[in-house]
């Protein structure tokens, strides 16, 4: 599969575009805001796109026609406001969904947070940003494609461990980015993900283990 | 019909309550968010139920049952943060949807905002509360609801001119909320505004004439 990665200056987006660049059965390409980001992949050996999540849909769906794939693992971050938040992680994230139907790309990954589609537990500091969350991830439920959204708990940057725990609900707990990564590319063909969401922590079992008893 | 106004101590809100206390064919229920603010209410002759829409579905769903339709006319306002707008306008106006869903109630009544469906035409200085706008219509036309969304122009607090135009798309212009108030009156029962959204501002025709050309 050549996969579209969106996010991918992020911190769990870096994982990601590594991984696919290593895979035997994937390649990546990668969205960026600018230039100079694409540049820089360039010269890492990695085809970059550049395109704006605040820009029109058409524009979009340009820089991703051709490909098999679409992960969204982008976030307008702590640092901004949450206009931004509405912006970027909710319409951002519905305008590749919309974008993806467009260039006929049926698979789509969604990387959310844990509990985002249970009200009660979202994260009381920060409940805007699990509302956000929410919508762009019923928006893909109510969408055609072939979606799977992937909901980590707490995001570490320690190394991962390669063992995960992936279920429709857990107990919130935390997972080093570097494996959210790997579960991701263990989901984009594994049909057991097929028009799922499921929490995701450290566990005991390998992505593709894991997946498989979803 | 027994009509559930959400927003009813807003500017919008207001007139509603009062135009559907004068009207022969209508009952009115207000929800509040505080004992005084229903105190003040039933002192006029209104009836009002407390309730937050930051609240359960549950709480909701208690207060409007056995009404025949809702409308959420229901905003943050101004003065808080876009968290608030991702909180109230969007997570507070879907409870509401799943509520009356829950309650049995088919018939819903969004306000929303011109234009608010083509995000080209966002208004770029508060493009995050047409997204919140956006995504609230969204999930109404998504929802088993039947639903009418009625999205104004610029709103004056000037007396009503009782004289509409309402359609699919209109450019930008203003109206008093005190003839967005009367719109929603007319349409209540028109079935020509069922599963239906449309802009609306100041014009030539009664509410009654204008909803039955949409």
């Amino acid at each position: 599969m050549n996969v579209f990665v969106i996010g991918s200056n992020g911190q769990i987006g870096r994982h990601l575009v590594k991984q696919l660049q290593e895979h035997d059965g994937h390649t990546v390409t990668a969205m960026v805001r600018n230039k100079e980001q694409a540049e820089a992949l360039l010269a890492d050996g990695v085809k970059a796109e550049v395109a704006d999540l605040e820009g029109p849909v058409a524009g979009l769906k340009e820089v991703m026609s051709g490909c098999d794939a679409v992960v969204f693992t982008a976030g307008s971050g702590g640092s901004t406001g949450a206009d931004k938040t509405l912006l970027i992680d909710l319409d951002g994230a519905v305008k590749t969904m919309e974008a993806a139907e467009a260039a006929g790309i049926d698979r789509y990954l969604l990387v959310s947070a844990i509990q985002a589609h249970h009200r009660e537990n979202w994260n009381e500091k920060i409940r805007h940003y699990f509302a956000a969350k929410h919508y762009a991830d019923r928006m893909l439920e109510l969408s055609s494609l072939n979606y799977t959204i992937v909901r980590p708990g707490g995001l570490l940057n320690e190394p991962g461990t390669g063992k995960i725990k992936a279920k429709k609900d857990l107990e919130r707990a935390f997972i080093p980015r570097e494996d959210v990564a790997r579960t991701i590319v263990a989901a984009l063909d594994e049909p057991n993900t097929y028009r799922k969401g499921f929490d995701l922590i450290s566990g005991e079992h390998t992505p593709s283990e894991a997946l498989k008893s979803l």
